[in-house]
């Protein structure tokens, strides 16, 4: 891989292509209100409800777009991923849907109904170890025997370019938006989020927001450098992934900011959201939520889009509920 | 009160007056589908969802038509009602937005969750022993003390018609539904579905739904007479309530079928809607799906309504949990 190739995103057209050609194959998720919200944040918040989006999560845009944009011959040969989570599912469903075969590496500790989850969907599993370079290894492996394209969950255009059509859609709802907040693992869904963004408005806010347990994203919008995750856990685990590159510069260019939020306003948002707007969303969703709660942007009397970007929780037990 | 106004109900033009004069104070909710449950019901369903109605359920628009309904000199002297549950807060939401009084009949051992609710939307509690008669005691002491307008929280037009805009939304974004399935207790909501669908199309089928354990309204339909509920407790406890003449007039004239449902099938169906639609629904709202999924109908293949009713739910322990 070149440099340039290392480093490429999609641009505002790229975004709006992904849009027309992953429209069959995603919800157009709707956009809700909430007034007692509003009144405990001070401002206007539109959220974009992605948690209703195919497979519970935001990630069946990227991926719906990664695998049409492949050419007939080589999707013939299925894809691949490493991810236990909506990722995995998203490929797998995409994959499904074109009628090719796909394969998700997963650590062999994965929860059960993650693994049920992708299976359901017609993917085949694969098993690593839980650490990185095993998951290269039998990803690699895969490859070999294959021929399967990799498609990352989020050093790669065209998986950056779907993720930026959910804000598309939000700023065709809500065209007078002075904001836009995205939650941030990899990057993919805020430097999709912040190219669209931006090349839509000159002024817009752009916002990313993750847990001060995962704060890497934060550390290294301010440094410049792809820094580590720090040795915590938080319930927002989607997000306790490091930035690539390719996200770091994406997410530089465009965004104005990138705050952390405690756990406990995680949880406060979450129940917030469940209680008040009746929408089930997984602790990374509430992520933005919580970052406003917390006063971290100058968000004081501003119309502010919000993107709610999964419901994939476990309901046997809310992370406010004591252990039964 | 004579026979006729005791049995009065709206018309389809009357439904239509009651949803331009609301427009200004609820939500108009989104509709939403979900392949997977589709799979399971065997038909293509459209889910109207009024848990993201104001105050979490339908009720806040049969509150707001009769209280914005009543002429200014009647409505200086504000408005009553007994209900402790979605009436209640509905009819004090409606009030506060009207600038009017509004005192709310409780039984004093209500839940105060329920009581806060409602005192936060700035309405005078009234308590109550936990029988009628005391009930009706205390409301003729308010009424007799303030003037005040009772407004049934279902033995009312207005509230009736105020329901009836619900599904006039539904079969605006969805005109070719050949079903419609609403839960049934007192019978305003499914008086108010059955006159406007009706009135809307000759040929669509209408159907009611109501727990096993609460199967008044079912025996009511067949026999012709209001009967009594059974001595049973059900989950859906917004739906223990005995229809009133008027409702059940309404009912027969309009409706197909009205039919019960399992226990065990609304735990499933309200899991299945927080699982798969990644929605907060009360046991209520999930009655009509769980109708459908207990095959209570003949349903299959059809395009069918489904209107889910309310999302105020005790958070800290969902049904399908075991006691913490």
């Amino acid at each position: 891989m070149t440099g340039a190739d290392r480093l490429a995103v999609p641009d505002l057209a790229a975004i709006r292509e992904a849009a027309a050609r992953i429209a069959p194959h995603v919800h157009r998720t709707p956009v809700l209100t909430c007034a007692s919200i509003d009144a405990e944040v001070g401002a206007s918040l539109r959220f974009k409800c992605e948690n209703f989006q195919r497979i519970g999560a935001f990630k069946a845009r990227g991926a719906s777009n990664a695998v049409y944009s492949l050419p007939e011959a080589l999707a013939r040969r299925g894809v691949l991923t490493h991810s236990s989570g909506n990722h995995g599912a998203a490929l797998a469903y995409a994959a499904q849907r074109r009628g090719i075969a796909a394969w998700i590496v997963m650590p062999s500790n994965s929860a059960k109904v993650k693994i049920e989850n992708v299976r359901r969907l017609g993917a085949t599993i694969r098993y690593s170890g839980p650490d990185a370079a095993s998951r290269a290894a039998v990803c690699a492996e895969v490859e070999r025997e294959t021929g399967a394209t990799m498609i990352h969950p989020f050093d790669n255009a065209a998986v950056i370019a779907g993720q930026g059509t959910a804000v598309l859609e939000l700023l065709a709802d809500a065209p007078e938006l002075d904001a836009v907040v995205a939650p941030c693992g990899g990057g993919g869904l805020l430097s999709g989020t912040s190219i669209a963004a931006r090349g839509l408005s000159p002024s817009i806010r752009i916002w990313g927001a993750e847990p001060a347990n995962a704060d890497d994203a934060s550390r290294s919008f301010r440094s410049g450098h792809v820094e580590p995750l720090p040795a915590k856990t938080t319930i927002a685990d989607g997000l306790r992934t490091p930035l690539a590159e390719r996200t770091l510069a994406a997410i530089r260019a465009n965004a104005d900011a990138l705050e952390t939020c405690s756990e406990e306003a995680i949880v406060r948002a979450m129940r917030m959201m469940f209680e008040r707007m009746k929408i089930v969303v997984e602790p990374s969703g509430a992520v933005p939520l919580a970052c406003l709660l917390e006063r971290r942007y100058p968000a004081a009397g501003l119309r502010i889009g919000v993107i709610v970007s999964g419901g994939n929780v476990d309901l046997d037990r809310l992370p406010w509920q004591d252990g039964g």
